[in-house]
C-alpha cells in the first residue's frame, strides 16, 4: 500500500486526534504528569492501513480501542517532537482540527524545553490544552484549580 | 484554501459515503428509481470546507443534514459519472470504503448504460447495492425480492 503524505493529511483531518492529558502523579518532580498523544481510531476491518501508517511514520503501536475498533497512537515525545509535529506543520489539515494541532504542537514544544516539570510550565501547557477538544476542557480545568491552590499553599 | 487532490481522497476515506438508493417509483419506467449519491458530512463548524470541497469538484449542494451537521453531496448522473468517479479511480481510497466506491463506480457505468431503465438492470444493480454499506443492503434486498415478484408476474 502506497501512501501519500497528502492523503495522510486528509485522513487524520477526518479521523485522527491530537490530545493532551494532565493528570495528577504524585512521582513527578511537579506532582504532575502531561501526556500528549496522536492516535488515529479505525474499525478492526481496517487494521492494516493502520500498520502501513505505523510504517509510513516509522513509529507508532497498533493496538486494541475498544471493541471492535483498533488505534495507531503515538506517545513518544522525541517521536511527536521529531516526526509527528513536523509533518502536521508541512501537510496542513483543512478542518477545525488545525486549531488543536496548533495547539498539540505548541505544547510538544513547551514539553522539549522541560516545562512541564515546572508548576508554571504545567499552569501554561493546561491553559492551552483547555482550549482543546470538550472531553479535555473539562478534565485539564479541574487541574487547573488544583495546581493553583497547591501553588497558593 | 488551497486543497490537495490526495488530502480530498485522505479525507473522503474517513468522511464520504458512497451511497445507491433503490426506490419504488411508479412514474418510472421499471417502476424503480435508483438514487446514486456521494456526500460528506461535516459539523457546521467546517462549512467552509464544504463550500471548498463544491469549489475543488466544481459540483455539488451544500446543505443541512441533520441538526448541527451539513453536507455537500452530489447525485447528479453526469457529474457522478465525468468528475467523481473518475477522481477517485486517479485518488485511490485506502480504507476499506474503496470497494464500496469500486460498487459505486459500477452501478454509476451502468446507469450510464441507461441499464437502471430496465427491470434486469435494477436486479443488476440491488446485487451491487446489497453488498454496499448495511442499511442499503437490508432496504435493496427487500426491494430486490418485490423486483423479482414482480418480474414472474
Amino acid at each position: 500500500m502506497k501512501i501519500d503524505p497528502n492523503w495522510v493529511a486528509g485522513f487524520v483531518d477526518g479521523e485522527g486526534t491530537f490530545y493532551v492529558g494532565v493528570n495528577k502523579n504524585p512521582t513527578m518532580k511537579s506532582g504532575y504528569q502531561v501526556l500528549p498523544e496522536f492516535r488515529i481510531v479505525q474499525h478492526k476491518k481496517d487494521i492494516q492501513l493502520l500498520y502501513a501508517l505505523k510504517r509510513f511514520f516509522g513509529t507508532g503501536v497498533v493496538r486494541v480501542n475498544h471493541d471492535d475498533r483498533y488505534e495507531i497512537r503515538i506517545r513518544n515525545l522525541d517521536k511527536l517532537a521529531v516526526v509527528i509535529v513536523p509533518f502536521f506543520k508541512k501537510h496542513q489539515l483543512h478542518t477545525q482540527k488545525k486549531f488543536d494541532f496548533i495547539r498539540f504542537a505548541k505544547i510538544i514544544s513547551l514539553m522539549v524545553s522541560d516545562e512541564h516539570l515546572k508548576s508554571e510550565g504545567i499552569l501554561k501547557i493546561i491553559d492551552i490544552a483547555s482550549k482543546m477538544n470538550r472531553a479535555d476542557k473539562i478534565k485539564t480545568l479541574e487541574t487547573r484549580k488544583e495546581i493553583e491552590n497547591r501553588i497558593v499553599i
